[in-house]
């Protein structure tokens, strides 16, 4: 049996497949599936798998413009090379699907065939996750159409923030005169990878998650935190949308919330984007913002090689580039710090320093050792301590990187949303 | 010689009258001025003179309904009342204005019949202070035709914040494709506010400005925080408009900016505002929102009085609504807990906790003691710890509040954003 776990984007398909020979079986990653630049009109899309187990030869193919190659034709794609690798179609029994916005829905749904009538509440919920839901309901479509058999699993991001408490989630706001979807409220995100973190620290230290306080900070393209008390969720950055809080790779986070109405006076206006219903200025702050807008890039490892390498070199071409690169990392580790320490605050007037854990996943948490660095380097008044040894260690996806006299543990966890969802998928149906 | 200072907002005038006898003499509050309901239609406009060294009777004018006196015919009317009082209008030399908004001027401005040209940049800032700045300047208009002789000074509230570093004050927006008329950034506000603490703590303690590190909760119905680090503001909650930050009374502080987007449909529309350019959105979140809109009412004194009272008998009518008021409590809190601890730990990350002190002003941080000590005991794993006895004591606009022992020392300061333009008034004319 296998279990095909699928994270849709606006631009992007990921995948993992899992084989599962039998109940007592240890879940096997057997395939990696990557589809990018759906949608970008010039670039072509490419759907590539992986093989991981080398049963047969990896696959590249190319399936024309991205323009032109909507979410519906992929999924056959994708299909068609895991029937060629040998499995049968009846063998993929479930599909994953990692939904950003699940409303207040309070577990996972399952889609098939017969009954995909909740199918419809998720479309609804595109209003407010616009560049994710809108393309997993897609994906979920044609999964169903492909493979009629299987079922769909949808697993929300919003899920693990459930616990949230009244005063974390509540905006000061007025009832609306209009109706809601769903309430105006802090949903929170990410969590699918802070339950995978959550698991895998308390494996890796042989702890319940009932024992771990964490905070965590997944920083990524999206980038978010969240304060784990006693393996729940008791704060989060990310609210109705994932625009809200940390800076991300294209987000503003949080700023005034009146200053795009004067950065972009026609915000109220459609952003002109196919099927969907977005605005000029929830693309602008979405979109075009963030590290991307200060650096002139999203990617983080762009701006530290220019920051921390020589000018002129390896470094920035000049001085001013490397100054305008230094401001986007210095706002980014900033808006860290502020909802870093906030929350390390909030767990210690409840738990000892002792129980606390400090946690960097997502691209940016996982491979910069710059922020982690600075990070901890502003935690020394509570005795964090870094280990140079810990801290260039490879291996394991779960490392601690403070000192063993740290009085603060901190450590990498590479997040792993995929085996998440597979080892949900065997829970939620016993096999 | 008077000094007249005004603090002009959208429903009201508030002021001090000051006399300076010489060059040598100490400034000497002699009026306080307070004028309510300009602008709100049904009630009575107020102007209330009160002659704090009894020279002559307390005046209170009934003007009119406030949906029909201006600003404009207000300034005659306090004026009216310092001359019937034996003042000579020649003696009132200098009139200093509270304005919110300064824009990027890096200091004050003076304003006189011969010269006021600067008051229609302040005019343009209006936009972004709409329920603020453009009444002040109404203010000053009304002053220079009353009294012509004499000299306008306006102190901005954004003055306080020139010393912000880049990382606190820029927002990951990319650049307008429209004329702005100031950057977009974080200015903060409360900058009087905050000048006039650093000046009286420092005072009270015989410290110079330059040793003091301090974290400020400015709140009242409008809201702030301000970390100030050898005196100088390094990180503040209010934004690019006051709006950004701390929930206030009518005021949602921070929230994912696109909420009011699904809150309120017509949210770019006009909000049909007397000579203002206010959005239905800007308007929601600025004066239907926060407190208010939480518990029905912006005042935090009644708030607590529902909250810690006994249900029925002097608290709330109701568990359900004392469930209401203890949500807006409790909102409130976390807010000002997220962000006083953020900047405690700013400041950590610099100094040694010996040398941090809190400081809590504003109305509700000045008279509610229920939330200090809520605060405090949030803050015990650094040592903070209340001293019963210094909560309680009364008298003096600068009072201890930490025990003794107290590892943070705490401290409540009442603000005097008056006394502080008068004494600046004093400084910039060399009088």
């Amino acid at each position: 049996m296998y279990i095909l776990t699928l994270n849709c984007g606006s631009s992007s398909i990921k995948g993992k497949l899992f084989s599962l020979p039998s109940k007592e079986a240890r879940l096997e990653a057997v395939a990696k599936i990557t589809v990018l630049s759906i949608g970008a009109s010039g670039d072509r899309v490419h759907v590539v798998v992986k093989w991981l187990d080398s049963r047969t030869d990896d696959v590249d193919e190319i399936m024309g413009d991205g323009g032109e190659v909507e979410h519906r034709h992929i999924f056959p794609v994708i299909l068609k090379h895991i029937l060629a690798s040998g499995i049968e179609e009846d063998a993929v029994k479930y599909i994953t699907h990692r939904i950003v916005h699940g409303g207040m829905n309070k577990r996972s749904l399952r889609v098939t065939t017969e009954d995909s009538h909740e199918l419809e509440q998720m479309a609804a919920l595109s209003r407010f996750a616009p560049l994710h839901n809108h393309h997993a309901v897609l994906c979920v479509r044609a999964c169903l159409e492909s493979v009629p058999n299987s079922t769909q699993l949808l697993y929300f991001d919003t899920l693990f923030h459930q616990t949230l408490p009244p005063e974390a989630y509540t905006y000061a706001l007025p009832p609306s005169n209009v109706p809601l979807t769903i309430p105006l409220r802090k949903y929170g995100f990410h969590g699918l990878s802070y339950s995978s973190i959550v698991h895998q620290l308390g494996q890796h230290t042989n702890t319940s998650p009932e024992a771990l306080n964490l905070v965590v900070a997944h920083l990524g393209s999206g980038a978010s935190a969240c304060c784990i008390r006693a393996g729940k969720s008791i704060d989060t950055t990310m609210g109705l949308t994932p625009l809200e809080g940390l800076v991300g790779g294209t987000r503003t986070g949080n700023i005034d919330p009146t200053a795009i109405l004067h950065h972009t006076p026609d915000y109220a206006a459609d952003a002109g984007l196919h099927g969907m219903s977005v605005t000029r200025g929830e693309w602008v702050m979405n979109r075009e913002s963030g590290l991307a807008a200060l650096a002139g890039t999203p990617n983080f490892g762009t701006i530290t090689a220019k920051v921390f390498g020589v000018v002129g070199l390896n470094g920035a071409k000049d001085e001013a580039e490397k100054a305008r690169m230094r401001l986007a990392y210095d706002v980014f580790l900033d808006r860290v710090m502020g909802f870093v320490t906030q929350y390390i605050a909030k767990l210690l007037a409840q738990v000892p320093l002792r129980s606390v854990q400090l946690v960097f996943s997502g691209g940016i948490g996982e491979n910069s050792a710059h922020l982690r660095r600075d990070v901890l380097g502003r935690l020394s008044w509570l005795g964090a301590t870094v280990s140079d040894a810990n801290e260039t260690r490879r291996g394991g996806a779960v490392r601690r990187i403070s000192a063993n006299d740290s009085r603060l543990a901190a450590w990498v966890v590479e997040t792993d949303e995929e085996g998440w969802c597979a080892q949900m998928a065997r829970e939620d149906m016993g096999i």
